[in-house]
């Protein structure tokens, strides 16, 4: 601020009444006052005393896909109140399409002197961090573990959800299962899909890929997959969607051919229970996403010291939808 | 860098091989040199640069009240995208409950060097914020104007919509209409509610103050409410709800109860079709929120100068939910 009044020719106090939006200020002098200001980069006082300090910033950082799914949003707000509790900012980032977008996101988030970082991974390797975390910034990974690091995570348990809920279609009957999931370039998708065909190995029935769709991004790509399903010469007589957004596109498809096959959908979803067909969700506690793996962090920032944990959280299976629907 | 060398008594490349986490640096000299490192605050070479250059920090901020709202979350979502297309980061921090945290969260992010910032606000006076944008970060408010500030904002018109779906409802012999709206503390429902009123008075109608249910915040005040009215001697025959989250409570009760009263909501949301009652929605651009405000920001950014300007998206009443269902 010194700097800005020798620079600008004008009192400290006159620098400080501009900068606090003072109106008496006169006007040429307050534009002097902002040019001066501009060139010295004085914005950035903030930066300047974390640097000088190396104190906490009382942030954290939230690193997620995509807002608008309400499963990324649902995490986020879990973190956003544990950060309330802790009288702390959170200020979140969103990663790229691709592994190297995502790194260059946290460690911009890094260098924004957060205190610690919690990171919703899409994929690539994340041994890089390494040294970040060993420089002060704990990292706590959401829904899916890093690769090649050792850090903290909470994760859902994907394998043991999909077979559990694959043994009880198979125990109703159901033979062929149709099955509609994002890139297997996820492993949570992955790891659902091994739990199908661990079920279905564990019954002694066959497998049929053709039953399989992946690269299901959305809706409407599901109700694509599903009308392909159903045209085949062997239909399935159940579907198993891999998340929120394809079972929506499922349940619409079916919906509108007032197809009656069973569905099970990976992820339970605002309104589903008010579906105009019975179905069933692989339900979890999505919100203790956030919520744990925030916990977890700042157990980190305070200091504590502790092996890396992974929290698995467990599915349940839930009816859903309405069940006299005719 | 040279400085944690010097200061760690090893020469730069090893600090530099530390710092990238490569494993065949001698531990005790690893740790000397991140002893050296936190000591100076090695972390905030991102904030030094910036406080050298006062150059673009590629990065634009957008505040939000709640990310689990899909309202909020889309608004996000189409922000997300046109930073994209501007090869500009984006971060996004949480409004508190009150004016002041909202006013900290402004300021914390304005610190945090972004380029421009995206705001809904919450309420409260923003007039602080003058300074702020003179030094050189503009700032664009969404769904509500700024108070006491002359800046760029991109709203909906609630007065009109309010007003032309309750003239529709009258016009269909409902003389009594059950509101429920969240606290009238919030501009854009005092809009809605003013909208209502109009239309009573251009009918000649009176207006039953006992049908205004107010601090409505969620689907569960909704159900209550909706319970209230309903429960009144001269119930209503028509429901008018203020946003999303109390239409989802209200649908709900309605259905339960097997009710055939007319609904009419404000904000359309996902699976709004599949409702198992026919409704309507004012509909209206929720993404375009955050396009549009986005794209004048960058406007702003780029150096261009122009008289703030406010654009009003307009509404239109849709049908929704499952016509035929019994």
């Amino acid at each position: 601020m010194a700097d800005v009044a020798r620079s600008a020719g004008v009192s400290l106090k006159t620098v400080s009444r501009v900068i606090n939006g003072v109106s008496t200020v006169d006007v040429a002098m307050a534009a002097r006052v902002r040019d001066a200001a501009g060139q010295l980069g004085f914005r950035a006082n903030f930066a300047a005393s974390a640097l000088r300090s190396g104190s906490s910033s009382a942030t954290i950082g939230l690193l997620i896909k995509d807002l608008s799914n309400e499963f990324y949003a649902t995490i986020a707000s879990g973190v956003a109140e544990v950060a309330r509790a802790h009288q702390t900012q959170l200020i979140t980032a969103h990663s790229g399409e691709n592994a190297e977008d995502e790194m260059e996101a946290i460690f911009d988030l890094c260098r924004r002197r957060v205190d610690g970082l919690l990171i919703v991974p899409t994929g690539g390797n994340h041994s890089a961090l390494r040294s970040e975390i060993d420089l002060g910034i704990p990292m706590v990974f959401l829904d899916r573990n890093p690769v090649g690091l050792d850090a903290d995570s909470v994760v859902i348990d994907n394998y043991a959800g999909a077979r559990d809920a694959t043994l009880t279609l198979i125990s109703e009957g159901h033979t062929r299962i149709g099955v509609l999931v994002d890139t297997l370039n996820m492993p949570t998708m992955r790891q659902r899909v091994e739990g199908i065909h661990a079920a279905f190995a564990a019954a002694g029935l066959p497998w049929d890929d053709t039953l399989l769709s992946t690269n299901v991004r959305g809706p409407a790509e599901a109700s694509i997959a599903v009308e392909r399903l159903l045209s085949l010469s062997v239909p399935p007589t159940a579907f198993f969607c891999g998340n929120n957004r394809s079972s929506i596109g499922a349940l619409r498809t079916l919906w509108e051919q007032r197809r009656t096959e069973a569905l099970v959908a990976f992820d339970d979803f605002q309104l589903a229970e008010l579906m105009p067909r019975p179905f069933r969700v692989l339900r979890y506690d999505n919100r203790a996403l956030g919520t744990l793996g925030a916990e977890l962090l700042f157990r980190r920032i305070s200091g504590e010291i502790f092996d890396p944990v992974t929290v698995v959280l467990s599915t349940e299976l839930c009816p859903r939808g309405i069940q006299n629907f005719q």
